[in-house]
């Protein structure tokens, strides 16, 4: 009753109207390799006018996939929703997916105990894979994943014992500690010596990691710190950690936070406290996400590209579905992460 | 390995710890009704605390059913991630299936060719019903729904032909056309004569109904209207709409627009024109939601309970899906909409 019936296009109509060959055509709504950008392009434009329907459920029947991949995220639905992490991240999970022919069916939980039925789900056939991120330490998901047969990706290193010794374990990261380096080493480098830290949770392998950094860096310089606060990964937190800072030692000239939300509590708290930003205290966040830039001062950060890091995770999940025997196995992926210098530290 | 496994507690603890009835356990656990709030949540923190997990992979080896819901909001990702309207939609949903141990499935669509894949997925029996949301009047969803012979329910009075004599149509709406009435009465009791409108997508039956209700208005005062445009249902939209009214009818002394997103729109569109908020122009937006109280002035909105609307929806499918005997049959709902009065407007 609304056209998604009626006769429908071919293949080889796609083909004639993109001015490519059939196979190209194949190759593109198969998620095949080996086409260039600008063609694929031209192709599902030409799949979108036409309204041609892939035959993705034949295809299904002969391999017995479901064609969906499941995404958890290990927050209740309130972060999920107010974090823009993790819409970044979903944002390049879903259209890499959606270029492949591939279901996202986000699974959103609001207890514990909604695990279980997770657990459940995953193992009834009804998705070919998941992807699974901002794990912590005690998470019941790995487990989950493990138990269901599903191959899996991770996003963010994975922290359980044994697990760098999983040759098939799959994970798309950022160079945390690296991140947090540059970070402290920048406020170093500008002059400051009692730089105060705002970690997120320290069961999650990127707050751990961001803090490694940063005593690192101060290592480095045979500076002390000027404290160690938990910040949670929230505005509030942030807010909450930085007052806790100020309180302990009143005379820090910087603070670096393990994220951008986190940073910009920072900023509120310390705006409260009648402390100027930068001249009082320097400000430095983690991720060059909407909050940084919109933030008062703009905050300097550590930028890693959390929409591309999706994309990767989809990518490898799509690659251990369908090993391509011409390239080399799906592997884990640590990408770089970039000091990004605004006015709240200069 | 992360305790998922390990013996586990049975409704006799759980009924133990709670203090209440072995059948009361039961009833909370499998969804059933009569039973109070305050002793449903004494029964899921029990539930909690003793890690209780309800047989109902055993339940649904009877009753054929996977226990989960497809959501589908017929928007590409990016709009659900930034109109916090569909997240507080979702809450509802997700809190109100999370106590009726029923998984969320939100499936992400990014271009109109993915709609071909997630009527595949909704026939494929992966889920017992579907609650959908944002229908354009020629989304291919309701189709598809009819197709798969799921259970659905829509979010927004269904507008497609026939839809009103559809005696098995569950959907939940609120009162669009009398909050729109109230809003323009609102400006013409505080003697404004030079009223514009800003509509969202007018395929969309709560854009109609606002923009109706708004005509209703003006008619029962017997005042001439200052102009309608259209502004998406987003901030930038309802920028550009006000510029627009702006440049057809200098004069104008008011605006309502049908959502917050487009109110706060407006308003950083009167602010460039060098137009004092409520002084030169009141302004008044639709919803309620976080931009309204953001916004400076703070708006003058129409509130509608988005959260419970969210649960309504969840709730009616669960009816639907197990009907009870005793209580009434499933019937749409439509919740009252309320003039909530703040500074952009007086």
């Amino acid at each position: 009753m609304h056209g998604v019936r009626g006769s429908r296009p071919t293949l080889e109509a796609v083909a004639a109207h993109a001015g490519v060959s059939r196979a190209t055509v194949s190759r593109v709504v198969n998620g095949g390799p080996g086409v260039r950008t600008e063609v694929r392009e031209k192709v599902q434009r030409s799949v979108e006018e036409l309204g041609y329907v892939p035959n993705s459920a034949a295809r299904s029947l002969v391999t017995r996939r479901t064609g969906a991949v499941a995404v958890v995220i290990a927050e209740p639905e309130t972060r999920v929703f107010s974090d823009p992490f993790f819409s970044q991240q979903l944002r390049g999970i879903s259209r890499e997916l959606s270029e492949r022919d591939t279901q996202l069916l986000l699974m959103l939980l609001e207890h514990r105990r909604d695990y279980a039925r997770i657990g459940r789900y995953l193992s009834g056939g009804h998705v070919d894979g998941a992807l699974m991120f901002s794990l912590h330490s005690e998470d019941p998901l790995p487990a989950m994943a493990a138990e269901s047969g599903l191959p899996t990706v991770f996003g963010g290193r994975p922290g359980w014992p044994g697990a760098e010794k999983d040759p098939d374990l799959l994970y798309v990261d950022t160079d945390n500690r690296g991140g947090a380096r540059q970070a402290v080493a920048h406020l170093l480098e500008r002059g400051r010596r009692r730089i105060a830290v705002i970690t997120g949770p320290l069961d999650q392998t990127s707050a751990l990691d961001r803090l490694q950094g940063h005593r690192d860096a101060l290592a480095a310089a045979g500076a002390a710190g000027a404290g160690e606060a938990h910040g949670a990964f929230t505005a509030e937190g942030g807010e909450r950690a930085m007052r806790e800072l100020l309180g302990r030692e009143p005379e820090l000239d910087a603070v670096f936070a393990g994220s951008d939300l986190m940073a910009s509590g920072a900023l509120r708290a310390l705006r409260a406290a009648g402390r100027r930003v930068p001249e009082d205290v320097a400000v430095v966040g983690y991720d060059d996400l909407e909050p940084a830039a919109w933030a008062d001062p703009p905050l300097t950060t550590v930028r890693q590209d959390v929409e591309g890091m999706g994309r990767m995770m989809a990518e490898l999940l799509l690659r251990r579905l369908d090993p391509s025997p011409a390239g080399p196995p799906p592997a884990p992926v640590v990408t770089p992460a970039q000091l990004v210098v605004r006015a709240s530290s200069t």
